[in-house]
């Protein structure tokens, strides 16, 4: 089986009870929950047996603690997450208001996760890695776009493949140095998997259609656009089809576009076939969204199973 | 009226809801509240009527502004107070274990509070201050202790007055520079403000009586030993006395030694005979520990007088 390597966030979650605006009154939490886009990809990843590493730090701290067990319990290679002994785990405060927007109050780039460390354990792991899995918002310090750029072209070089998930808002784009990250990102991707209006976030089209023309024609092999409860379109240069979003409960969607990357990669890099690994990986969004807390909706292969051959029944 | 003067930190405090230790599972959570030995100091002493500034800084995000509304609604001067643009406001997580000890996941050295601006405004606060509050962990950082220690001299030049509570475990003090900042502050002190052990902390003398009489030669004016449930007992040059605690439903004693501290320094400055300071402190740590939330049990004075009276009845 081909080895994920994710080179990102680990953070602390941790939720308002109460649906409404912020957190300028004490009120009801819970948490912390483990999570952190990179964290809750590689747990889904490895919840469905794929091999995955994730290269990160967390503070000396129990949610560090908490984090690093989960992942550890759940088969994650932890081998290159750095225990920083100064600056604290990452942590979000998140809370839902009526119109399903969120506010968040973030500690992320001053702490452990905001900071690199670059040891021999995490150079084995880029040199022997088979995939590597690329977040947008891991591309917006120069630090974290270096480091990923370096191991994508290291992959590459050996025969390994890139996904990209862009997960960022126009509005972060002018982040000096940004731009030119993902441009360079985006010309080694396989498995290119935006959100909604993501698609055309990175081409010179603004509609689908040739959005996922200019991306084939880049050299990227297959387009996911993950469209939330409108399912998701697969592309590539001979196929295209859609697939309906699971019925769902819906209680906490944070964490669930990271769950549906994190399984289509995992199948996809087994060759599955394209339409089957989508139906799994809308599964797992599915049911990623129908539990409270990042991480905690993650699934295994048998429940993926089960959940499709109920909805073909 | 006197103006007090703090230097230090301003948090947001999360606290657990159920006794236990530490932060390794998702669980019940309350806040945030507002907190920070220092802010909490000042917002006390401003309960009482006494004006007081805070120079500190506090995050863009709602943690800095839930402590923002509330000193300035309780009348504290937040005028040294500056809003960091890109680090976040400071925050404390607490548990209490079965045994009334505490686990805390703290993000303070990296955050807003950690930091120092020292702006105009710092400026003008240390030139017109008449009283200089100042706590042992907010010398545990050089750029702290500096500005602290400056500000101590200018305001002795102008016949100002220092209160300094050591607030410190003794594994803190190897601190590098710490010994020397804390020795420089106590030759300045005017009213000494150590709890339990801590009495002994910068003395030669390891008991009360030879640690008492040491910081009166050193010239400190008056030394104020906080016993906790114990009481607290007054010593100066011609007089010694203790008070007993108030009878108190202990709910939470977070942020009641930084109350007291408050309370006692405000009547002090007022020149208010120190019985009558003492008694009126205690009362201000017995209504603090019967709230929940570091700030939320700060008093006013009619209250205070109040329970003093209620329990000579």
């Amino acid at each position: 089986m081909k080895k994920i390597l994710i080179i990102g966030d680990i953070l602390a979650e941790i939720m308002a009870d109460s649906i409404g605006d912020g957190f300028l009154q004490p009120q009801p939490l819970t948490g912390p929950f483990p999570s952190g886009a990179s964290a809750i990809y590689a747990d889904q990843a490895a919840r469905l047996g794929q091999p995955v590493a994730i290269i990160s730090s967390v503070g000396d701290d129990d949610f560090g603690r908490l984090n690093l067990n989960r992942l550890a319990e759940d088969g994650v290679d932890i081998s290159g997450v750095f225990v920083d002994p100064d600056r604290p785990t990452g942590s979000a405060f998140v809370r839902y208001r009526e119109d399903g927007s969120r506010d968040f109050v973030y500690n992320i780039r001053h702490s452990a996760c905001g900071y690199l460390h670059v040891n021999p354990a995490v150079r084995a792991l880029i040199h022997s890695a088979d995939h590597l899995h690329v977040t947008g918002p891991s591309l917006a310090s120069p630090e974290f776009a270096a480091l990923n750029l370096e191991a994508a072209e290291t992959l590459r070089r050996r025969g390994g493949t890139i996904s990209f998930d862009p997960n960022l808002r126009k509005e972060i784009l002018p982040t000096e140095g940004l731009g030119d990250a993902l441009s360079r990102m985006l010309v080694m991707t396989d498995l290119y998997l935006p959100s909604d209006d993501e698609l055309t976030l990175l081409t010179d089209a603004d509609e689908t259609v040739g959005a996922v023309a200019e991306l084939l024609q880049r050299g990227v092999r297959a387009v996911v656009h993950k469209r939330g409860a409108e399912g998701a379109a697969y592309f590539d240069a001979g196929r295209q089809f859609a697939q309906r979003a699971f019925p769902a409960d819906e209680i906490d969607p944070t964490g669930a576009g990271d769950c549906f990357g994190a399984a289509f990669t995992s199948l996809w890099l087994r060759r599955m076939e394209p339409a089957r690994a989508l139906r799994l990986a809308a599964a797992c969004g599915a049911l990623a969204v129908a539990k409270r807390g990042p991480m905690e909706g993650a699934s295994d292969l048998p429940t993926l199973e089960a959940l499709v051959r109920s909805q073909a029944a």
